[in-house]
Parts: C-alpha cells; sequence; structure tokens
C-alpha cells in the first residue's frame, strides 16, 4: 500500500472486530485492495516501446478449435474428491470442491454423489416411471410421455444428511472445506411437478405416504409423507439446462427441495402410494440418529439452515497483511436465508454480510464481507438465520441439544470455524 | 384418452383460440395427459408375479464407478452445431442446442461461441489485465489479485447481435432453433465490478470511453462507454461455478450484462480509458448495419425484448393430437421480460403464458402455456414485453422500421413463428 492509501484506508470504520468492513464504507474511497502500479504506461499505449507488458505468445497466433461440447481449462485440476475410486462393492461418494468455486451454482460435473453402487446405466428409451398402489389408476410413463407435461424450473440445493458430521467430532478434524461440507450442492432444476401426475392417477384419501423406489441395484428406496409430494416435489428431468447427468439420477429423479439428500431418490422408477412409512432400511439402520440421552430421530427432512465460509478456508493461504473478500455459502431447507452474520474475533463480535441476489427458497446463497487483514492470528465464523425463524447454532448450543460428540451424527448444521494464522493459513478449530 | 377423461377435458375453457388453455384451469381437474394405465398393477405390488414390467438389466448389479468430473449420459447426442469444424483461419461459431435443453441456464459446455480464430490457449499465471490510459494510476492485476476484490454473482444472458438474422430473410429458411437462434446463452456469472477497479485507477474526468481489448490473436476491442462500465460491468471469473471455459473467455471476460455478445470481450487483457471511441473495425465494418434509407445503426447496444419457442419447434415431431406443453425463452437486454404472449392461430388471438421465477433482469425466461392440440394445422408464436415498455416487434413493424429484407441485419428480435402440419411436423413461416 502507498501511505496515501494506507491513510485512506485507516479511516474506513469496521463494523465488527478484526477488521470486518461495511460494503458501503468502501463506495468511493478509492482504496488500494491488490491492483499493482504499472510503471511507464501513461496515457498513452500506442507504441510498443511504452508497453511494459510483453505480448503473450497466445495473442501472436490463431487459437484452438472449438470443441461440439466445452471442457475447463487444462489449467484448472478443478474435480470431485471420491471415496471409492476404483468403485469397489461399497458406497461411492465424490465431493464437491466449494473452496474452488464461486457463485452459487454448481457445474453438473462437480455436483455431489453418495451412491451404494455408482450409477446404473439406464437406456432412457427403455425406463419407465411407475405410480401405483392406493391410487384409482396406476400408471406409467416413459420419457416421451412425461415431455408433454407442464413443467416447471427452480433452482435449489441438495445436501446429504450426513454433510458435515466432522463437526461433532471431539477434536477439530484438520480437512478443508471440500472434505467437510463437500457433499452439498446446487442446480437449476427442471421437470414435471409429481402433484401433476399424482392428480392424474387419482390419490385413494387413505394413503398418506408414498415410497418411492429407484432403478439402481440396491433399489433405493425412501417413504416420504404425501403432503411434501403434493407441495413442491418435482421429477427431474434436467438440471442446469440438460439431461440430468448420470451419477445424478439420469434419466430422472425425484427432487424433494430443502429435504435430506438421499430422500431424492435418484434414477426414479417406482412411486407407491401407501397409508404408512415402509420402515425401509433407509429410515431404520440408516438416516436415523440417536441424540441426547434414549432419543431417536427419525422421518426428520429439511436440512436446518447453515453457512460456512469458502474464502479464505484450509489450503487457500492468504499472501499478507491487507484487503480480502470473506466469502461463503448460506442455506436452508426451510425457506429463504434472512440473514448472515461474520465474525473475525471466533464469535465475539459480529457483522452483517451483504448476499447476492436472488435470495431464493431452499437454494444457496453467497454471503460476501470485505474484510482488512492486520496479519495477525483471528478466528473467522459465520452463522446464518432463516425466513422460518430458525438460527444456525453454536457448538454449545448443538451440545446441549444433541449430548456429547460421538459419530456418526447427520443434520449437523453447527457454526464452522476456521483459525488463520500469522502465515495466513487456515485451521479448522472449535471456537 | 378415455370418454371419461375427453369429457373433463371438453369442460376446460380456453383462453385463446387453437386449444391454449390457462394453467390454473388445469388443476384439480385429473386431465389425462400423456401416462399410460398400467394393467394389472394395483394397490399390491409385492409379488413379482403382479409386475408387468420387467426387472431392468441395469437394476441387477452394482453400477458404474463416478468419475472426478462427471460428463452426460452416453445416450445424449446434445452437443453445439460447429460453422467451422476444423479451425480454418476464419471466424468459428459454435450453436446452443435450446430445442434439446429446458430451463434457463446453458450448461457451459453448451454456451454459445463466436470467435474469430478459436480460443486462445492462455496460461493463468502469466495473463494480465491492465487498466490504463485517462487514469490517475494504471495498474495491472493478476489472477491473484483480482481474488481479493469484493465480487458480486448475476445471471445475464449472452446474445450474439447477428443472432437470427434468418428471420429478415426474403423467405423463411427452414432450420431449427438451433441454427436460427442458438448465438445465445445464459450463465451465471462471478467476477470484481468494473467500477470498483476503476475507481481504484482513477478516471480522469476528461475520459468518456474505454477501450477493451483482448488477448486473443485478432485482438477482439470494442468501444464502451463509461456509463456502462460503470453501472453494471463486471471482469467475470467464474461461469456457473466453475472458471469460465477457455472459448468463454478464460480466465477472464468482460460481462456487459443485456449489451451484444461481441462487446462482452473475451480473454480480456488491457482496458484503456479515452475521450471518444476509437473507431475499431468491430464497430465501422463489423456490427453496424445500414437501416431503412439512407441510415445506418452504429454503437447501439442492449439486445432487444424477444422471445422464441422452443417446444414445439423443428425437428421435435408431435406424436398425435392431446395435452402438450408450449415453452420457449423470453429476454431483454433493457431490463425483466414483464410478459409473454402466445398465439397457437398465427397471432388472431393470445394468452398469456406463465413465467419460471425468478424473473430475473438482463437473463434469460422461460416461458410456458399448456395447450390441447386438435390434431390441425396450426400456426405458433410468442410475443414479448419488457419492464422498461419495449415489445417485440412482428415482421411487418420490423419492416416498417427497417426497409425491406437483405443480409446481413443484426439485432434481430421479430416474432418466431413455427407452422405445424396434421402431422405434427413444425416448420419456419413468415405469419
Amino acid at each position: 500500500m502507498t501511505s496515501k492509501q494506507e491513510s485512506l484506508s485507516s479511516q474506513i470504520p469496521d463494523v465488527a472486530g478484526n477488521g470486518l468492513i461495511n460494503r458501503r464504507a468502501l463506495l468511493g474511497r478509492g482504496v488500494l485492495f491488490a491492483g499493482a502500479a504499472v510503471t511507464g504506461v501513461g496515457s498513452s499505449l500506442t507504441g510498443a516501446a511504452a508497453d511494459p507488458l510483453p505480448v503473450d505468445p497466445w495473442s501472436m497466433g490463431p487459437g484452438e478449435k472449438i470443441p461440439p461440447y466445452g471442457v475447463p481449462a487444462k489449467y484448472e485440476k478443478v474435480v470431485r474428491t471420491l471415496t471409492n475410486p476404483n468403485g469397489e462393492p461399497r458406497t461411492q461418494q465424490a465431493r464437491t470442491p466449494h473452496h474452488l468455486l464461486n457463485g452459487t451454482i454448481t457445474p453438473n460435473g462437480l455436483h455431489f454423489v453418495v451412491a451404494r453402487t455408482g450409477f446404473p446405466d439406464i437406456d432412457p428409451a427403455k425406463h419407465r416411471l411407475v405410480i401405483h398402489g392406493l391410487v384409482k389408476q396406476p400408471l406409467v410413463f416413459d420419457l416421451e410421455a412425461l415431455a408433454r407435461y407442464p413443467m416447471v424450473t427452480r433452482i435449489n440445493f441438495i445436501e446429504c444428511g450426513g454433510n458435515s458430521a466432522q463437526l461433532f467430532s471431539k477434536d477439530p478434524v484438520q480437512q478443508n472445506v471440500q472434505a467437510i461440507h463437500g457433499l452439498l450442492s446446487c442446480s437449476e432444476w427442471t421437470g414435471v411437478r409429481l402433484s401433476t401426475l399424482l392428480e392424474e392417477a387419482g390419490v385413494d384419501p387413505k394413503a398418506k405416504w408414498l415410497l418411492a423406489e429407484g432403478a439402481d441395484g440396491p433399489s433405493m428406496n425412501r417413504s416420504i409423507p404425501l403432503a411434501k409430494a403434493l407441495d413442491d416435489a418435482m421429477i427431474a428431468l434436467y438440471q442446469n439446462g440438460e439431461r440430468i447427468n448420470p451419477a445424478q439420477g439420469y434419466p430422472m429423479r425425484l427432487l424433494l427441495p430443502g429435504y435430506e439428500g438421499n430422500m431424492n431418490v435418484k434414477w426414479l422408477h417406482r412411486i407407491k402410494l401407501v397409508e404408512e412409512p415402509v420402515m425401509a432400511i433407509n429410515e431404520t439402520l440408516q438416516y436415523t440418529y440417536r441424540v441426547a440421552g434414549p432419543k431417536i430421530w427419525q422421518f426428520f427432512y429439511p436440512q436446518e439452515v447453515k453457512s460456512f465460509i469458502t474464502h479464505p478456508s484450509p489450503g487457500l493461504t492468504l499472501k499478507g497483511a491487507g484487503f480480502y473478500e470473506i466469502s461463503g455459502l448460506a442455506y436452508s431447507g426451510n425457506g429463504r436465508v434472512s440473514k448472515v452474520m461474520v465474525s473475525a474475533d471466533g464469535g465475539k463480535t459480529w457483522g452483517e454480510a451483504a448476499l447476492d441476489a436472488p435470495v431464493l427458497s431452499k437454494a444457496l446463497t453467497r454471503f460476501r464481507m470485505p474484510w482488512r487483514w492486520d496479519g495477525q492470528p483471528v478466528v473467522l465464523q459465520s452463522r446464518a438465520w432463516d425466513e422460518a425463524g430458525n438460527i444456525q447454532p453454536t457448538r454449545a448450543e448443538m451440545i446441549a441439544a444433541r449430548g456429547e460428540p460421538r459419530a456418526p451424527m447427520g443434520h449437523m448444521n453447527v457454526i464452522t470455524s476456521w483459525a488463520i494464522d500469522s502465515k495466513g493459513e487456515a485451521k479448522h478449530v472449535f471456537a
């Protein structure tokens, strides 16, 4: 920084401890963030001699061929991490690298996956969706039939019920955002409302639940309340504009906005209307959690309000004191995010972050907070509120509600804390 | 249809000629769209004998490996069409297949491209952005520096000024949506506001324009009014969450929401503040159009309000009379789409389409209209309005404004008409 810049910078009032700044306070201040002065480049850059920048080799000839289907630049190594890269006969998980992304949409190639045995290779011309059970008229649909129905497009996140389970360990695990929070993604989904199909089949008044079954080998299945099916459930056919990816349920999946990931059944094959939940293994052994004392959580659905900081975070080392943007993701399975607060002093003081528009219900929301780091150790945290009145809990509140830490624990929406040391390195801590 | 369904269907009032239906009128009617009855599947499907559907081969064993970066299913052949697939030394164009997509986001691999010689192979570690000319302090930025700035995320379309030029030919060209309207796409963009960087450099009061230059071989350049740069211009670094694709300007492009595609300079390398437009070839020979009489259009920027029907459209043949959804895309470079009307009788009567939420400024908006086709020939049209008060013109209005058809003609936002014949095939017509 020049001394003039330092002087300007010191006039900007903080909104919370350790250098959190109100975004509006920055406007019109001419603050030097990180741009370097160019020596010798003045108002005239017409002569090559006046240009201190050499002409880059890629500017000196024709370019590369445009492919029929584009892929990221060869310099980018941004991929999902895989728990079972050789596809051995057990669950495969693939995590979204949120620390290397920005915005709120997840590209289809980087959407998280949890699949019991990988993805089935489904021929879309032969795949059928059947609606049966307590209906007036059982129905079967192929893709061509579904294409004739009224559709709807909506941006929604999906999060695995087990995402961020590491936050409830006894000591803070030293992992990055992708490892801790990577079972979460957000897409624009397009498909047919489930209510439209149920209306056509005619629901028997005795039916209160439905069983959704996938066409994968393990036949993933979950009991779903009829009320949700008639509310905002969708038979999703497109993801970010194109047919959904094979690992996302091609050629169709159930979308239950805001509900635990595994209930959004992929490779959707059958929907059976029933009177009661069927007590599938995925709601008795799996996805059921013991909480404080003898209490068991079962049949809980929405992913609770949550947020975490993606920049900075472990692996993204700060390069010296000065201005940075703290940014991250916030979301709630119960509606819109109403507020995100950020702290740089481990929760002592908080400043309200800006939210990128539009803030959509049950979708990822990007929050941003300008920050002037003085080079000293700090602890960064974010905390989210939703329009339903829910508040993301502190660790102390989580322990009070669920008892002492033990694995596995789902629906873990506690505040994440990153300690930044004087070298600019981020570590996971409990604060 | 069953006779009961036919009877229900005939009770639903149309909102315009040839079977356009109000979406709300459908609710609760139990209308059979296209689902087929399943014989023998009743309330009990526990025994295999009761199931008329054989178990599909992909449900009988383990699945495929989840890859680090997912790709569309092998059954999908949805790609961009290329005008110059061998990369010969002339312009390469790649068109988005909107007739095979749904929703509003374009996947990065399918975003349209117009590139004079393909894409430059830019090493992101060596690329620089320079701001110079009429500024107090010329500045240079690398990617690491830009990463420290406050960013913003926004969903915007980009459309080539030459998109849909075929609509002004003397006779209707027989092409599909991809060929006619495919130089249009929509992404979630994330980056640094240009105004933030200009504020840091300090704009000389004499500066009224800026020259944006790309690092590609032909050094794409355009003069841009300073007012736009200070309004909503962005140095875009991310597209749908990930680093922008090589053909979209990797590692950075200029985003001028709503403005003619070529002004959104890709592979952005230098921004020079100047007093007057520099009269680059791209604003004298290219992207300047003769209109009625001796008039020339030059320095016109926003893409005007426009819409077209993607489903049905040429190549997507209807399979017999019955219910369908008419859907398409609407957008305006001047703000939000306020209304889309659809006609099934060549413009005699119109019904208002439903718009998928959220309707965003300078972004693609998906419109939808339920339709009961009686199997007779019809002409489908859509017409859009924007919040700035603009109305998409008819062909007669376009000719009155611009004179008799002749090529080339940019900014062509006239109504598109698809004639559906009794076989369900769509053809491009002027109506």
